[in-house]
């Protein structure tokens, strides 16, 4: 599995770090801003997992690629996307929603940790680097407003659907497949639909 | 001591979590949003309190229910409780803020750290998680303004009490339940008096 | 070295702590904000750096002096700094910013982590506390706007020059003095002839 844990790892963070790269620039940030808003991004939900399951060093302590990739993706994000369709970012984001949540259900799960304790991990490894992206912005996290299209709920059904493979002995890497999918067109429909939840 | 704190965990996060879905349906946030905060109100004081103290796994990592009861109390909290009278949110909040305050104190000196430090892990532990809660909404804290009633305070002088009686080997029950009561009480009384602290 | 970096860690964090305070009153925050503030100001990068590094209990914890050194100077700062020349402010901050940025990347370096992970922590280190300052007083991170003079950006030079020098096995104490003063001037110029980064 490690390989492949390793490459959606860098997937999620290259698409991340896109995403943060171009809100920053949104908010007339310059590329300081740019670049630590899309580390933010990048390494805030998978940092979160880790000091929360005690999983020392962090991620990204030991591969310095890792950072390497993040810091060249943000400045050319910044500096060369110049016009950036609304769908691309959506699909960036919507695929680093995918991958981290399931690594964030996953890392807790081979710790033994409850399947409940597992699917909240995956949804806060999932959404933690967005919503400090935008608490950085200084606005309400996005994926928090009733005008919101389905975000983290998303990630809750996906995760939810990758443990109950999981508990039930479906092969790691089918299960995680098709949890990381779900959570990605689940997301794309509903941003296409206009997808919300209920008001009170 | 053990069955007591377990207690007072459970209705410390309880009374967090309702307060967190309110103010969230306050912003206009939807169910997700509203279940967010609730988790972050009533898991951010004691998460940054094991993180700290280096405590993992964390405290509600281990216990299932404590996620499930924080679920289902946000998920009412949010569509049921039609009407909320102002004292009832800030007795809720009263609550949380004592007890928490009390824990964090008490895990301090536990590990044999100083009397200062475990005051200032008291205060932290219990104000953290609605600074957190303030913080995503996308609002200054309200225990910092200068026409805010006493909160950190009350958590200060509640504690240092708590810290003294402990530290002159006043049995840890009682000297908890003196703590948390004083800080409930001195919140209440300052909501009512609204008292304030001296402005430069 | 441990004498040289008790004695930096104290400067650091009493500079950073009159900065917090300051930032406080101007927001209208009473003296519990202005603490507060404050305190995140001041252990909010070394904090980040232990808990990613996984070097528990907190530097904080263990010597309680330096919490009530934290406590006294920001009261004092809160009530008694009547006019405070922007000078001073940007001058004590720098202080912060050089001391914390250095410590970050030296303890980073201590635990063999690579010289491109480290400097990404000298910076974490030297930035996040004024970042989390800024949040917590909601507004964007000053550092990041594109009328903002050069600040992170005077953090990853030194720290670079800094990795660099004890890459090539300089003297640590001359590395850290020349890295250090490094950023330090470098962030007092970048204010005085207002050095912004080019914008997209």
């Amino acid at each position: 599995m490690e390989p492949l844990f390793f490459i959606l790892t860098y997937i999620a963070v290259a698409a991340s770090s896109i995403s943060g790269a171009l809100e920053a620039r949104k908010h007339q940030m310059d590329i300081v801003g740019a670049i630590t808003i899309a580390f933010v991004t990048a390494f805030g939900g998978g940092t979160m997992r880790d000091l929360l399951l005690g999983r020392t060093p962090i991620f990204w302590i030991n591969d310095p690629w890792l950072t390497v990739a993040t810091f060249i993706i943000a400045f050319f994000s910044f500096y060369k996307l110049e016009r950036v369709s609304r769908p691309l970012l959506v699909a960036a984001d919507a695929i680093g929603l995918g991958i981290f949540s399931i690594l964030g259900a996953t890392y807790a799960l081979q710790l033994g940790i409850s399947s409940i304790v597992a699917i909240l991990m995956g949804v806060v490894t999932g959404i933690f680097g967005g919503v400090l992206r935008d608490v950085m912005s200084n606005r309400i996290p996005s994926v928090f407003g009733q005008s919101a299209e389905l975000y983290a709920t998303c990630s809750f059904i996906g995760t939810s659907l990758f443990t109950i493979l999981y508990d039930i002995n479906v092969n790691p890497l089918s299960a995680s497949l098709i949890g990381a999918t779900t959570i990605f067109l689940m997301r794309l429909l509903s941003v296409r639909f206009k997808m919300t939840l209920p008001s009170p």
